[in-house]
C-alpha cells in the first residue's frame, strides 16, 4: 500500500492559516526565509524520509541491533540514511548561521522533521540527541568544550547522548551515585553505571559524546550535589585525534518493545582508573543545565506523540477507503457490492477519533515549537516574556497529551485494520509501539502532573496559569463572532468554569489538607487541563474553518474546512465532556486511591 | 523477579466464595469429584505452567516459528511443554469420561487454564484450538468423522485449526469464495485461499485436521451457502495411516504484534486437484455450526483477556512492592531513604484501577463458564434454559469488555514499571502485545457491538435483556441489607434506569429513523452495557466480602476483603460515571461520526 506519511494540506493548515509561520520572515533572524524555503526544507525532508527511511522503516524494527560482546552492529541501511539528513542541513536547522545552521524557525523544523519520524526515523533518535547534547554545550560548556566536543558532533563525525538514569534511582535524579573525582590537571574521573541510555553506543560514528550526570565527592547529597560531565567513548587530542579508551563499557543493550532502530544501553564507567570527564559549567549546576535540554526534550517527546498518531491515522484512513468489507446495516441484499470499510459508522468514529487526537495533538506541539522560538527572536520583550511563560506552564501538557492520546490514536489505527492491524505488513502495531515510550521517556505522565500542579501552577503567583486562561479567553472572544461556532464556544467556556472551580479546590486541599492526599488524583488534573487546551486549540482551528469557508473556497478546500468543524464537534461532544468526572473527583479530593493500603492490593 | 502467575486467594475468592463452585458437587455429572479433587487439578495446571512454559515465555516471543519455504519450526521446548499438558489431562478436562475426559466443571477447568495463559500459554493455543475442533466434529459430524479425526486430536497425535477468513472477505464471511465440489466418491475437491489460521501449519503433531468453510458448487451465495468441511494437511487411511499430501500448502508466515508462538498462517487449498474434504453435517449449514464454536471460542477470548489482565497487574503489583523510587510529596528530607513505589499515589492509582479491572473481567469470564455448565448441568430444565438465555445474551460482552479493559489494565502495568515495563525483561510489554488480539479476532468489538444491539436485545422479545436486569435487580436487593454498601446499590440503581432509558432511546431509533444511523453509536452500547455487568459482578464481590468482614476474618483475609471493598469502590467512583457520556450520545442519537463525509477526512 503506497503511505501517506503525513496530511500536506494539514501542514500548510497549521502553518500557514493557524500560525500564520509565514509572517516570522519579518523577524530580523529569518529575512532570509520565505514560505517558499520554508517549504523546500520541508520537502527535502519529505523526499529523504520517503528515500532513505520509508523503505527500511520495518527492518529498523525487525532488525534490532545486536551486541557480539565486543561491537554494537546496527543494519547498514541506516549510516547512509542519517548521513542524508546531516548533509540536508535539516538536522540542525534552527541553529545559527555560524554554527552551520539555517535558521529557520523551529515550527518549520518541526514540520519537516514530522516526515522524517513518520518514515521511520526513530533511528533518527541518534541526531536528536546529539542535537540536544550540542545545544546544551553551547549554552553551558566552555568554548575549549564547545570547540572540542560540538564542532564534530554538528559535522557528524561524532554522536552524542543524555546520561542520567541509574539502575537504583530511576526517575529520582537526587539520589543517583555515579562519581567524579577531581583530577590535578583539571578533569575529572568518573565511575559509575547508567541505564537506558540512548545511542550509548553503535557504529555509527567516530566517538559518541555522552553528557553525564555525577556527584562530585563531597558535593550536597541529593539534587542540589550533582554535576555534569563530558565523558567521550574515546579520547581526542587536541588537535582532535580520536584516541584511547576512556572506560566506557557497553554492559548490554536493552531490547524494547518499540523504538529499536535506537540502542537503549546500560553503560559502566570507568571501571579500573576512572573514565576522563571534562565539567561543564560549575560543580553541582548539572541539573540545572540538564533541566534546559529536558524542557526542549519534552517538546521532542510530544512531538512524537503527535508525529506518530497522524502517521498512523493517514495509514488507516487510506486503508479504510481502499478495502471493501461487508455492508451497511440498511443493506438488506447480501448479494450488493460490498463497500469500503470507512462506510461502516464504528470505523468513521474512529477515524474521526484519530483525527481529533492527532490533529488536536499536532496542533498543540506546533504551539511549543512557535513559543520556544518567539520567547527568543518575538519584537518584544514583554512578547518573548509572555511566550516564557507560556511555554514554561504548558511543557507538562505538550510533553503529555499527545503521548497519551497520540497513543490511543495509533490504538484505534489498529482497530481500524483489524487483524491486518496486528502484523507487520502495515506499520500501525509498529507506531503504537514506538509512541508507547513517550508517555514514560523524560518525565512519566506521573511525574509531569507533579509539576504542572506543584510547580507550574503556583509559580509566580500563578501567572503561567492566568496567562494560559488568557489566551484561551481571547479565542472565544472570536469564536462568539462566527454563530456556527456558538454550541462550541458555550462548551468552553463551561469547560475553563470547571478547571478553575477545580484548581481552586486542589490548590485549597495542597495548602489545607495532607499534600500526600492533595496531590493523590494529580493526573486527573493534568488530563482536565490537557483536554482544556486541545480543545481550545480545536476551536481555534475551527474558527479558521468557518471564516475560510465563509470565503466559498473549491470543492477540496471546503471539504477540508468541514472535516475540521466535523473533528471539532467530535471532540466537544465525545471527549471533552469527560473532564466533568475528573473534575468531580478532585473537587472532593476523592481517597479512593490514597486510603488503599498496601496490604489490601 | 520472582513471578506470582495467578493471585491464589482470588482464585479461591472467585471459586468458592462468589459462585459457590462446590455445589456443583452435587450434580451428577460430577459426583466423583470434590473440593480437593478441584484443587488438584489447578495445582497440576500451576505446576506445568510454571515448570514447562515459564521458563520459555519470553523464548517463545522472541524466537519467532520461522518457515524455510518447506518447513515450520518452532522452539523445541514447545513440544514437550503441550505434551505435558495433553498428558496431564488438563486440556480436554471438561469432556465426557468416555472421551478420555475427567468430566471437570467448566469453572474448574478456566480457573486452571489461567496458570497456563499467564505463564506464556500463548504456545497452548494449539491444544485450545484442536480441543474446539474436536469438540465441534463431536456435536454435528457423522461417527465416522469422529472416529477418524477426533479420536487422534484427542489422544495429541493430530492438531486442529478453523479455516474461515479469506483474503477478500475478511470479517464478513457471507463473501467468501473457497469453492467445494462433489465428488463421485462422497468427498469434495475444495480450493481457496485463507488467511489468519492459527496453527495453521507447524511441526507439532503428525497431522492437522482443518475445518474450513467453503460453498458447494452450486449453493446459494451470501452466508446460507456455506458448508463446513475436515481437510487434514495429509490424507489418513481407513486403518488410521498418515499417508499422502492433501495439497494444503503454506502460502507464509504472518508475523505478529503478539501471540507469537501461534503461528498464524496463509494457506492455499487445492491448487492442483483440489484437497480432499469431508462434509460435516449438512450442505450449506456450516456457518451454523461454526458460530456453535465461536461462541465457545468468544468466551475463552474473554478469558484470555481477564486472565493476561491479572497476570499484568500480579506482576506490576509485586514489582511496585520491591521497588523503591523517590520520596511523597509530603516528605522534605531529601536524605531521607526512597519509599517502594506502591507508596506513591499515582502508582496506587494504576495498581486499584488493574485490579478494578482485571477482577472484574475475570468474575465476568468465570461467570460464563459457570452458565455454560448450567445450560447443560443445572438440576432443573428451566435453570438450564435460563442459563442458556443469559450465556447467548451475554457473549458479546463477555468476549468484549475483558479484552478492551484487560488490555488496558496491562498498559497500566507497563506504566507502573516505567522504563522497565518497556523491556523485555519484564513481562508486561508482552502481555499487552499478547492480549492486544483480543479485541479484534472472533469478531471484532464492533461487529460484537452489533450483534449485541440487532441479535441479542431484540431477541425473542428481549428475554436476554429482561433475564439479565432480573439478575442484576436480585443483586441490589441483596446489597440493599448491607449498610457500606448502600452508595454503590444506590448507584447501580441509578445505572440500570440510565441503561433502561438509553436501550429503549436506541430502540427507538433503531424502528424510527435511519438504521445505519441508529447504530452508528453501537460500541457506546455495548461499553455502557458492559460497565453496568462489571459494576454489577463488583458488587457481588462486595456483598461476598462484606458478609465475610462482618464475621471478623484473621488479618490477611481482613486485608483482602477491604482490598475488594475499595476496588468496588475504584470501579464506581472513577469508572461507572462514565456511562453518563455514552448514554448521553446514544440518547441523543448524536450523528457527528454519521455525518462525516469520507471527502472531509
Amino acid at each position: 500500500m503506497s503511505a501517506t506519511l503525513m496530511n500536506e494540506r494539514d501542514l500548510e493548515f497549521m502553518l500557514y492559516e493557524l500560525f500564520d509561520s509565514e509572517s516570522l520572515i519579518k523577524r530580523q533572524r529569518y529575512q532570509d526565509h520565505d514560505r517558499q524555503t520554508f517549504n523546500e526544507v520541508i520537502n527535502t525532508a519529505k523526499a529523504i524520509a520517503e528515500k532513505h527511511f520509508l523503505p527500511i522503516r520495518q527492518k529498523l524494527d525487525t532488525h534490532q541491533p545486536t551486541f557480539d560482546g565486543k561491537n554494537v552492529s546496527l543494519i547498514p541501511e541506516l549510516k547512509p540514511a542519517i548521513e542524508a539528513v546531516i548533509a540536508s542541513g535539516i538536522s540542525s536547522a534552527t541553529a545559527d548561521y555560524e554554527s552551520n545552521g539555517m535558521q529557520l524557525p523551529p515550527i518549520i523544523a518541526s514540520a519537516a522533521s514530522t516526515y522524517l519520524t513518520a518514515a521511520g526515523g526513530v533511528g533518527l533518535g541518534y541526531n536528536m540527541l546529539t542535537n540536544a547534547n550540542a545545544n546544551l554545550l553551547e549554552a553551558h560548556g566552555s568554548q575549549a568544550l564547545i570547540d572540542k566536543w560540538v564542532k564534530p558532533m554538528r559535522s557528524g563525525r561524532f554522536m552524542g547522548t543524555m546520561a542520567m538514569t541509574e539502575p537504583g534511582s530511576g526517575s529520582g535524579l537526587g539520589d543517583l551515585i555515579t562519581k567524579a573525582v577531581r583530577s590535578e590537571d583539571g578533569t575529572y574521573r568518573i565511575s559509575g553505571n547508567k541505564i537506558y541510555i540512548s545511542g550509548g553506543d553503535h557504529d555509527l560514528s567516530e566517538n559518541i559524546v555522552h553528557l553525564v550526570l555525577a556527584r562530585v565527592q563531597g558535593a550536597p547529597r541529593g539534587v542540589k550535589g550533582i554535576s555534569l560531565f563530558v565523558v567521550p567513548k574515546f579520547l581526542v587530542s587536541d588537535d582532535g585525534i580520536v584516541g584511547e579508551d576512556n572506560e566506557v563499557a557497553l554492559a548490554g543493550l536493552f531490547h524494547k518493545m518499540g523504538g529499536r532502530a535506537q540502542t537503549s544501553t546500560a553503560l559502566s564507567f570507568g571501571e579500573k582508573h576512572g573514565s576522563v570527564g571534562y565539567l561543564v559549567g560549575e560543580e553541582n549546576q548539572g541539573l540545572k543545565y540538564m533541566f534546559h535540554m529536558m524542557n526542549e526534550a519534552r517538546i521532542m517527546v510530544g512531538t512524537s506523540g503527535a508525529t506518530l498518531a497522524v502517521a498512523g491515522y493517514q495509514y488507516a484512513l487510506d486503508y479504510a477507503k481502499n478495502r471493501p468489507q461487508g455492508r451497511l446495516p440498511s443493506c438488506k441484499d447480501p448479494l450488493s457490492p460490498m463497500v469500503n470499510i470507512i462506510e461502516h459508522a464504528d470505523v468513521r468514529r474512529m477515524l474521526l477519533a484519530q483525527k481529533a487526537y492527532a490533529e488536536g495533538a499536532l496542533s498543540l506541539v506546533l504551539y511549543g515549537s512557535q513559543l520556544s522560538d518567539d520567547e527568543k527572536t518575538a519584537p518584544t520583550i514583554e512578547a518573548r516574556e509572555h511566550a516564557q511563560v507560556l511555554l514554561d506552564f504548558l511543557t507538562p501538557i505538550i510533553k503529555t497529551w499527545p503521548s497519551e492520546y497520540g497513543t490511543k490514536a495509533n490504538d484505534l489505527a489498529i482497530q481500524v485494520l483489524g487483524g491486518h492491524g496486528y502484523i507487520n505488513e502495515h506499520p500501525v502495531e509498529l507506531f503504537y509501539r514506538d509512541n508507547r515510550l513517550n508517555a514514560i521517556h523524560e518525565g512519566t505522565t506521573g511525574i509531569q502532573s507533579l509539576d504542572l500542579l506543584t510547580r507550574k501552577v503556583p509559580m509566580h503567583n500563578m501567572i503561567g496559569y492566568l496567562a494560559t486562561l488568557d489566551e484561551i479567553y481571547k479565542t472565544i472572544d472570536v469564536a462568539k463572532q462566527c454563530n456556527n461556532l456558538d454550541e462550541f464556544s458555550t462548551q468552553l467556556i463551561e469547560a475553563v468554569n470547571t478547571l478553575k472551580q477545580t484548581t481552586e479546590s486542589v490548590l485549597g486541599a495542597m495548602s489545607t489538607r495532607n499534600i500526600d492526599l492533595a496531590l493523590a488524583n494529580s493526573v486527573k488534573y493534568l488530563e482536565l487541563f490537557g483536554h482544556v487546551i486541545v480543545a481550545w486549540l480545536w476551536l481555534k482551528q475551527g474558527i479558521v474553518a468557518s471564516q475560510a469557508l465563509s470565503k466559498q473556497p473549491h470543492q477540496a478546500d471546503e471539504d477540508f474546512y468541514n472535516g475540521k468543524l466535523q473533528a471539532l464537534q467530535y471532540f466537544y461532544r465525545f471527549e471533552l465532556p469527560d473532564i466533568t468526572l475528573w473534575s468531580s473527583i478532585l473537587h472532593h479530593t476523592d481517597s479512593t486511591t490514597y486510603d488503599m493500603k498496601v496490604d489490601w492490593f
